[in-house]
């Protein structure tokens, strides 16, 4: 479909913009599982409140984009990489607002148990390296959206086997010896796995990078023609 | 856009084929989340390989879909209602997809305890409850997909409730006096809310029906253009 020039130049401006909000996006969802973890090992309760305020932008913002994107969808009518890149957009923005609300579920679980902490102390620890390892995958999900680099995206899941491996170290925790009762073994099992599903979404986006720029769906395999 | 009357019809013809490949999916998560519950509560492995089945049965479907939407956003170039149905058939059969893992993750729980019960038999009825509100809601999404009211879409969000309530009664039953263990008490809380992830994504089918058709958000409340 020809356009005139200035429409298209016009359309990669809201093209930039949709890819700059998605990635300030991944900065809201890496912040809100840092503040989340503050919450669970520092019972710290203002960090609970910085967690709700930020899974709320997360929601907004993912309102935003879906509005914007299927704005640019009717107006533009894009294909190929263009095409790909809105229809990954309403994905990837559903990825963070969902990363939003698994953050928000472990301040809430943190603040529930408040002032006695929501986990036992000696798996502070295995906690604090979900926390890094989901933050890591986080920050290189946004980094792979700028760089656009497919094989950036394709090392995050070393870091996801990794968070597989610490649940794994947690739900052994649960049934060797475990003197914590029932309360602190629950709040173990879905803590741990609200982290390992937040990464899960981060490596999703990672996923969206390559399917945006190869058309093609890791795992799955399969080309998408568009 | 000016089509030729032919490629207009034949792309109708395309869309209601995507439209009857989602039905089909709800039906097979529906299916899904049965099989799993027959595992479950009848500690049945044969449940357990049909629940894989349908899972595998879920992620094919969709691969498929996303090939064929992808395929005619491009060539078809589709506004308003046909723009929202191609890119709401992206979500819902990610949600399918989503359900089908759910209900795998249910069914693979039971048969890590197997030939052991994974819950305690005094919760069998709360479970079977949990499975008749999840198969009803994903029923109603199905119906939903079919008679595009999104009136019935809207009262999915009661069954949703009941849900929530299934839920809340099963984690007051691990805090009061629970003496079946620490595993036990992990399954309960994750089994529990697996069932509850399946029925969300289920009410999110039937508010991708709502969006269709109305070109509004439920419950984010903000109108779309396209």
């Amino acid at each position: 479909m020809i356009q005139p020039e200035v429409g298209r130049l016009e359309f990669a401006s809201d093209l930039r913009m949709v890819r700059a909000s998605l990635v300030t996006m991944t900065k809201t969802a890496s912040k809100a599982i840092r503040a989340a973890t503050t919450a669970l090992l520092d019972l710290d309760q203002e960090a609970v409140r910085m967690t709700a305020s930020l899974e709320q932008e997360l929601e907004d913002d993912m309102v935003e984009i879906e509005r914007r994107t299927h704005h640019l969808l009717a107006r533009q009518q894009p294909v190929a990489g263009d095409l790909r890149m809105l229809v990954s957009a309403l994905k990837i923005s559903a990825d963070c607002r969902r990363m939003g609300a698994l953050a928000n579920h472990i301040s809430t679980a943190a603040s529930r148990c408040y002032p006695a902490p929501a986990i036992p102390d000696e798996l502070s620890e295995i906690f604090r390296r979900m926390d890094d390892v989901a933050s890591r995958i986080a920050d290189g999900a946004r980094i792979t959206l700028t760089t656009s680099d497919a094989l950036d995206a394709a090392r995050l899941e070393i870091d996801d086997d990794a968070m597989d491996g610490l649940l794994r170290t947690l739900f052994r925790a649960l049934v060797d010896n475990w003197s914590h009762g029932v309360e602190a073994a629950v709040n173990v099992a879905l803590i741990g796995r609200y982290y390992e599903r937040f990464a899960d979404h981060a490596v999703g986006i990672a996923q969206s990078v390559i399917f945006i720029e190869t058309a093609m769906r890791p795992h799955v395999g399969a080309p998408h023609v568009g």
